[in-house]
């Protein structure tokens, strides 16, 4: 059986841009647990919930937060499941902070970051981890490979039927 | 058996930061391939790599490049599998361009990106990748674990033994 | 006969930054081509078109990506056309993400970079490099030139008949 | 009797910084005590110094640590002591990684952050709050900083004296 | 008798940042002092107020400011009182002036920053600086401290029972 | 006959960063003529110069500067040849001072600015839009071209055959 | 009689900004010249201007303009008045591409760089340019001066006033 | 008889980069003061001095600091003197710190701020300020203008005569 993905956020108000990659799972077939923890007002439920995720079931485990985010390299302590990082951009520095917090970790502990606000790459990287030894889940996302392919072959086509630009 | 892990440096000049990851690895007993590809100057040996890796036995494909570097990007684009990217510091910006041009990948494509220079990095989280299905693996990553807190327990111990700051 | 300017984008949601340079083509008597190709998505669309742009009549291709913008990198890497890159602002980081993706490429294949989002001026160099041949073209340019300078002049004498700083 | 300050630092590298606060705080009479641990590497080690700290007899706690500097606040998250963060300038970014890191905390766990390598000022910091209710080390500081003052006059008064930019 | 904390603002445009502040010490019992004054319209203002804060009362004195912040600083030159700056974003820059103005001092004058725009922090620390000889104080932070805990694991909580991501 | 490339540099400093370009351009057969002027210190030469360049047998015209490096924007704004920017890093800011001064061009005059110091790029580009009409030069820039995939390939033929890493 | 000073702005968009500075001036009775001059697209309606304006009669030149903004530059090129660069916030990167082309300036050719969007000040320093020997002038400065000082000290006493935060 | 220019700096670390500014005012005959003032170490010496820099025959001020540099901004508030902000590069951030606490001064209380470590042209920027109503002055700037292009323009024939580049 396909192990789990926890979706961790620091805080309810990352939610929007955490529910991309929740959708994006669940569209996989991948069974999900979504939590919200923090690294600084629930270090504990944080370092509880990392140190046993492996012994749950879980396989991999994204991690969402704002300004100095620390919540992935935290949870990253506790385990050696990879860890993926989502920063969120907040109300000042552009995303900079929470991109940099999140990136820059020190030997021994990393953190797979991706995009400032990129929960679905952060889906779709945790999807690739699990289909490394699941042939069904590589298939479905040699799919999704060849629909995004074709989507964006459909919109050249598209825009070469739409006359103004050629007169 | 276990997959093996593939790490592509876009010049031979990255060699001694790459060299980390290709070490840490090896100590993993992880099969490792080392390629000098460029997404650039060969873009066909890269595209080549990248689509036929999975059925060569792949599991994690590590890139490392600096500047605008695309290197990563141009191997997620041909492959499923789970894209790891080191942004190389350069001769100006301090890497900067590398950490931007490497995380900041758009919606479909994930590249899972570790700190500049973060070469030993990359291979943990390539180790960590492959270990979610295999639990000897895994076992090896909780050994490094304990081993890191040892030493870092170590070094306090030794702090606390120098004398000259009680005094 | 003159030849063609391709203008790519990398998400048609370029389109109304991009909707500058096929006017100002267009304005000029340039024949234009649009598509929307992905460096990551479509790469092997992006690569047969840059593979055969020269035969097909192309003299200049423009690139118009946002993020990790590797688009015009890509493509400039399967052709001897001059590129011409046009770093795209997306949501997060003002633009400097592709700025940096798009100018800083490694030796061997440049990128004539324009300014975020400044897609009138990518059309005009592509207009200044297929004039460097073509003299009606150039006489084009000059013309362009001295309306510019004609509209500027005709603002500073408008604001000279304003009164109200004056009084 | 006076509480204590402890310093810890992220790795034993972050020495040569640190020396600076250590000597400082000796210099006002304040026992102090030096610990080299890490938020990833010994979470375990610093939550429970931290969550025992109050009661071991600290006032105030010192952290140093470079890159995505997580050390003061894991630190904040188990104590309500007042935690001061020094930013350590590690090989990338010229610290600017480590100082949004430590600065940019999310509400309700605040750190007092310091310069870049600012580890003199954090000490200094120390006393001031350690002085809050302590007349004889309110005085101290009155007098380290009337000698800073004198010995910027002396300065002052030595190239008045230096007659090169006079001539 | 507990010490007052002095809340003062570089003008009266960040009040609105301010008010977070002055709550959260008023939900603590703090005796506040707010003031509009400005290191470089009315630093005399500035100079006496900071001067006489100590004999005034004042354990700790929050200053704010936008820009090229020098509040705090200014503040910090005439007091051996602990300072904690606030950098206020402005219409430029995302209050990156005002972080680098604050933080960045000189050794011998160290100011606590905290966020940009994070008034709610600079008012906790205060009370943190000045509960280090007030166990009364100290509770309630404890309290404050397991009230933030229990208030994130009820959003997680609700998230669990919210049944759309299961589904 | 081809035309000719003009290469300016606004400081002689820059002449070591500049050689880069005037080799490959020789190497190409391409008719170079290299001088200081600078935007702000022989502004008129510098005027002279681009008003006449087209008349003088030039197609392209490269600038080297740093720091506010406005070289190229002037010699943009007397002239409809193309223009190619080399931002020069200088002793502070790594560059991204000429970066910004350099690519950042208002509507109406465009610069394709190429890397910080990347002057081998600024060549290769003037020869790419020469090439553009000359399909002499054109197949030399297929030979470099394939010269450049040649090096890689044998680069990384080599690490195939240096044993270290595979035992 | 006093000299004049001339505000020149790149774009006539600039005029919302630049307005605050024409009405400064007129306030302390300058006689201002307005004028939309472009580095790029009038080069030599900028460099006739400048070349003449002290013999003209003007005593200082304020040039506002954005992104890679030029215009003090060119305009303190051809001529040994003082020129002071209001750096303007345009679509992208929050003004730092302007203020970056402002002030650092190579040696020889000084801008007297004011804050992004800075016209208010730009305008104040013309007028303590010209008070240097006109002591009318200087005296309207401290007029000035004491006003702010009054108008943030009544700032100050109305918010002791509003009881709210006292209670 | 001319006005005298003050120098000030923060640190008489910042000399080597200040002695350019003295050097250059000497050239020009201006008599020169220069002083080691802390706006933070010795803010009463920095405020008296300004206070009284007209009444002693000050025409100009020039500031050099680095880090938070608050010094210009400081000496401004107590004159309405010109002031020039030198930013001084230090040992973190490469002089960004310093040259936006020096430059984005808030309304009222302008700095006239040159590039990092731009002493020479802080120092030229005085005399063209000094030269508004000083003819004498006025054409010595016109011969050092001169000089300049003089010195660019030996340099360009150098580079003619130097062979290696033609052939």
């Amino acid at each position: 059986m396909n192990k789990k993905v926890a979706i961790i956020m620091g805080s309810d108000s990352d939610l929007p841009v955490v529910k991309g990659a929740i959708n994006t799972l669940k569209n996989f077939g991948i069974a999900v647990e979504v939590h919200v923890m923090s690294a600084h007002r629930t270090p504990k439920q944080a370092c509880d919930f990392s140190s046993n995720a492996k012994a749950n079931g879980f396989g991999v485990i994204i991690c969402a937060a704002g300004k100095a985010a620390h919540l992935a390299g935290v949870i990253a302590a506790h385990t050696t499941l990879p860890v993926i990082g989502i920063p969120i951009k907040s109300s000042t520095l552009d995303g900079l902070d929470a991109l940099l917090s999140t990136v820059q970790m020190p030997k021994g502990i990393p953190v797979a970051t991706v995009a400032i606000d990129g929960a679905d790459n952060a889906a779709i990287l945790a999807v690739q981890m699990l289909a490394i030894n699941d042939e069904e889940l590589s298939q479905k996302l040699d799919k999704m490979k060849s629909d995004m392919t074709q989507e964006v072959m459909e919109k050249d086509e598209k825009i070469q039927t739409e006359m103004w630009w050629k007169m």
